[in-house]
């Protein structure tokens, strides 16, 4: 990757004077300090510099080449590559695999001659890179954009071309600098993943902030990202139904279950927002506030009252704290105060300015919560025009920073006064948002961060593989379709995941002695190929405690399972609550383990969280430990709490089971009974897929 | 109200030629066309015109006082107004409920003399009234941000002084224009629904925007804003814990159940907004949108397709429709479209453009697809300084309107074309957002309104009164303390509503004659003073078939529940789901029907609606069709579907019930089972207060 980045010359295949092929070269003349070579038959000079027909005429060494020419003439520009000894090409033309069936064959041409040549595709249908601190712009980005960047220390990473471009744009007009800007279109080789690689020991990056609409490598992926010690936010295109249609057709690729892929991120550290602004402000803060106590307890000081409480309303929907002051921390504040007005957080310096002036109110109140030990970041709201002159930015930040706090400016007010402050803000270093919402989002995805790294130093990182070792011993029926819940839970019990004491019967007297051996109550299922929703097909008959009882729901199930069906009677355990486990291979990320609420309402709004399978015991423990409604498992009502170890056990154990076959697709554990705070399989099924799994 | 909005002279007490004082004649003087009297015996002559050293002494009749004396002068103030004859007085002065015990009572002392005198009082503790259209500041607002007001068609109502200046200056900032700015303080006697009843026909305003942290008059502002014509905007603060308790601190206002307040007033169309700015781009919105398909089906018109994807997830997620584009809009469009790509919604014009340039391509396709009948809006996404000249939006707007379509743009793009878009779209009469976010939530705003005024035509309005006529019979036992479950289910039987059959029961030998009559399996329950929770104490035995275990459940739960206690049997219904229903008296909303979500994982992530009681049937079929969860209630999973008429019947009748008797403070029916779709009570009890119940 590095000679992507750090070229010691490049060629410009496709050239020009004007348009595209023109930007390219007038980009790379702004500053880039290594050779630069233009390659275009119908001219022999270009912006004062010599251009050449091919780059097999280039006299010197080349390690980059730019494409621009159109797509139908990139094979013959990559077969001119490999002679030339060019090993590093960014395709940026368009008309590949974003373009119709014609576009795709052309790709897969490219990437043919690409790997039989040992060259490295970056794009096509991209913009290529920008390395704003370097001054490096490969790209045919609009030189206009170029002027209005500041370099930082937030690298993006852009599928979609355009996207790229207007995130510069917009980053430029929003005062957040950048170090690199990838512009990585249809990834026939080249991914997000390599980048993110790179990027963990560039030194001018602190922050990683991508725009996908997919993630085809989606495990290597989440292994880059949950080691990243530099923070990782995601915008990801292709959320809603339509969304994702128009993804698929946009660059082709294939989409995943994106509540599998929100879940599985989750546990990885990555950020992920919601818009590209929130995208872009959260990168911003997460550059600024590289560590911050994960409850993130904030103070905040204004002038209105009601700013206060709307400020307050933001950090706790976004899961900061409100801190309390210590109680020094108010008798200190409590000096710049009239007497009948206690001081609390959040801190309203109006009776305050009212009896001691704006400045005095002000300093009173900020030295004295500054100090105070159980407030993480403090938070000022500031009303440009309306409250006089600014404060020192300079003098505050540092005083911040030698009691180790956050300083954040909720900024509103007139046009003019804004404007100055903003700009003193980013001198000072000092993070300003205009609306609080997004200051509390961005404040909440910091302590976020800084939680997820405490907590993965201590914990084993994501797997690495697919397959937990040796095959499982299917000794029948046939690794194929659709186990029943006999089959199924025979295969479980080997696997030691606790299922219903349970057997099949031929009679409703071998029945009836089964259930007096086990115990009443008793439930008896029919099991008919094809009818895996025995309750809905009404093959279940439960609470069943007597002889003639048995034996009539026996005869019932006998005449509809048929010949082809068999009947099961299990022991009927009490119930105090339903989860739901299971296994599945998802097109992104491969094998997953799904862990989640069970029951008629929580398959209305489903409480249910994935990770990569195998899977250890820790990783088990943090997906129970993830759910929206963990407090049920916490020992709800008076419930015992659930065996944690036992759940977990379940969780590993599936993820080994799934991963020691690749035939199978899918395992299903539905309900997942508790009782007593034991979990057991009450009703289970196993799917195999004709070819292996599908894996990311 | 009117004399407020426009008095013939107004008199400002305080008056001074500098700081809060001088402001008020400052910004009276820059255009109302009234007399304007300064009062302070320290000056004969202020701005050029006379003053008076007290009101009594002003030559001419005066309509409306400013008063912004210090606090402990008001009371004289007033009763100086009522001798001059001046009935309408905006105290603007601050140190009064806002500030304290000695405050609250200055503040009851005011209004105990303003009551007498027959005088209204706006505030104390407000920054008055800014009316743009008609230039007439009745206000101590800084002067500057006058000068950067836009007259427009938004009135706002702001309960806190310092964030009606903040308002103003964003608004100005944001070039959102206004007709009314009301700032009302605490409320002593004018409140916001006074201004909202005025704003109704005031021919300058056309959309109501309020920031509050309380409705104390929840039930008339309920019935205001459901029969409002023109869109009501809300902004509440204090809705976390923290906000909570600020905002009771900073106005000294009990505040509500947040839950119950944002379900009542989704009822009434209320468009509760979560942030500053989001509650002025949506009444800016509502403004330029007065109607709309509820569908909301958006067609988007974008040279990225990474910004089409992005458009579609944001309107998906806010309740928008993606437009299916008909056959004919796609043939015609498909004219500018290279032949592979076939057109569909987002339309991504990439390939068009590279195929015929910019300005073909674009119009073709927007020429298309506003002839659409399927599509309410069009979104065109636009990048200032990257896509070259903008559009003619004079002639874009004038071709949507003429077919129909609201146009909306998505803007981004470099700062200099972007100043120069937005001014031309505010000329145009164009909606412009720089987040798409905001865009899909303001477009959904505009239709959840449309779609509330187009129902609340053939529907009843919200309850007037509190009190459903007739008291309730209630013949024993006394209306005290805590019914239990036998004594509720009695009351509730009377009033129609579904109860299980049931009796107390003396001996297990009575009971099991009941159990044989009425059919097994049966419920035996010990009732205990004191103990609701019979669950959790064990009281209660289900699923008893049989005369040996009925005699044993007799026995144990005689001994628990003792001499005081009782024991009730009842038929065992079988249960599809739980539901709950309720009645209880907000401070705020007064007496409220309650519906929601039974069961365990309801208990997690409540899902209840409230309504004002009593109610009629309609509005109870309305709670609920309400509900998150409302597919379990239409037949879901083979279920039958919830017999709606007697459901609502349910809820009409708790709210008869509850209102009958100003003693009843509370009713929970929970569960109300629901079997084979009939709702009826299986466990309840009903709570009298020592006091008549608190209404709002």
């Amino acid at each position: 990757m590095e000679t992507f980045f750090n070229p010691g010359a490049v060629a410009v295949v496709g050239a020009s004077p004007q348009n595209l092929g023109g930007f390219v070269v007038q980009n790379l003349l702004s500053g880039f300090s290594g050779g630069i070579y233009p390659v275009n038959p119908n001219y022999t000079e270009l912006e004062g510099i010599a251009c050449y027909s091919f780059v097999t005429e280039i006299p010197d060494p080349v390690d980059l080449a730019v494409v621009l020419v159109p797509a139908r003439a990139v094979p013959s520009v990559l077969e001119a590559c490999a002679q030339k000894g060019i090993y590093r090409v960014i395709i940026e033309s368009a008309g590949f695999s974003e373009s119709g069936r014609e576009g795709r064959v052309l790709q897969e041409k490219c990437t043919a001659i690409a790997k039989d040549a040992g060259i490295r595709i970056w794009g096509p249908n991209c913009m290529g890179i920008v390395d704003v601190q370097r001054h490096a712009y490969f790209t045919f980005m609009n030189p206009e954009v170029r002027e209005e960047l500041l370099a930082g220390r937030i690298s993006l990473i852009v599928q979609s071309g355009m996207m790229s471009a207007i995130f510069l744009a917009e980053l430029g007009r929003r005062g957040i600098g950048v170090a690199k800007a990838c512009s990585i279109g249809n990834r026939a080789d080249v991914d997000e993943c390599d980048i993110i690689e790179y990027l963990q020991t560039d030194p001018d990056t602190d922050v990683i902030a991508l725009y996908l609409e997919s993630i085809p490598r989606g495990r290597r992926f989440a292994r880059l990202a949950e080691a990243s010690a530099k923070p990782v936010v995601l915008l990801k295109g292709g959320e809603s139904r339509a969304g994702a249609q128009a993804a698929v057709s946009h660059t082709y690729s294939l989409s995943g279950d994106s509540r599998l892929l929100h879940s599985v991120l989750d546990f990885t550290g990555v950020i992920r927002s919601e818009s590209v602004f929130q995208m872009m402000d959260m990168a911003n803060a997460l550059a600024e506030i590289p560590c911050i106590h994960p409850a993130c307890r904030a103070a905040i000081l204004t002038l209105s009252g009601g700013a206060g409480i709307l400020a307050c309303d933001a950090l706790e929907k976004s899961g900061a704290a409100i801190a309390e002051l210590s109680e020094q921390t108010r008798q200190a504040a409590a000096e710049v105060f009239p007497p009948w007005m206690p001081v609390f957080n959040p801190v309203d310096l109006f009776p305050a300015v009212a009896l001691k002036g704006r400045k005095a109110a002000f300093h009173g109140a900020f030295k004295a919560v500054i100090a105070d030990p159980d407030t993480d970041v403090l938070v000022i709201h500031f009303v440009a025009g309306l409250e006089g002159a600014s404060p020192d930015l300079f003098a505050l930040k540092q005083q911040a920073e030698e009691n180790g706090k956050i300083l954040v400016f909720w900024l509103m007010g007139r046009q003019e006064g804004s404007r100055q402050f903003r700009e003193d803000a980013r001198n000072a270093g000092v993070l300003v948002y205009e609306d609080v919402t997004r200051l509390a989002e961005c404040l909440s995805a910091a302590a976020r961060f800084s939680a997820h790294r405490h907590q993965v130093q201590d914990r084993p990182s994501a797997p690495e593989t697919e397959n937990s070792g040796p095959e499982v011993c299917l000794d029948s029926p046939a690794a194929e379709g659709t186990w029943d819940e006999y089959e199924t839970k025979q295969l479980l019990g080997k696997y030691d995941i606790p299922v219903t004491a349970e057997t099949l019967v031929q009679t409703a007297d071998a029945a009836w002695a089964w259930a007096q051996e086990k115990g009443t109550p008793v439930v008896l299922k029919g099991l008919v190929p094809e009818k895996g929703h025995k309750t809905e097909y009404g093959l279940v008959r439960l609470s069943i405690s007597d002889r003639p009882g048995l034996a009539s729901a026996f005869a019932d199930l006998s005449g509809q399972v048929g010949q082809q069906g068999r009947i099961l009677i299990q022991k009927q355990v009490p119930v105090d609550y339903e989860l739901i486990a299971g296994f599945m291979r998802d097109a992104q990320f491969g094998p997953c383990v799904m862990f989640g609420l069970g029951g008629i309402l929580a398959e209305l709004e489903p409480d249910v969280v994935f990770d990569l399978a195998p899977l250890d015991h820790d990783r088990a423990v943090q997906m129970l430990r993830s759910l929206r409604n963990r407090r049920l498992l916490q020992g709800f009502r008076g419930m015992p709490p659930l065996d944690e170890t036992s759940a977990a056990d379940i969780l590993v154990r599936l993820g080994r089971l799934g991963t020691a076959d690749s035939r199978i697709s899918q395992i299903d554990i539905n309900p997942l009974a508790v009782s007593a705070g034991k979990p057991v399989a009450v009703d289970a099924n196993i799917v195999f897929s004709p070819e292996p799994g599908i894996s990311g």
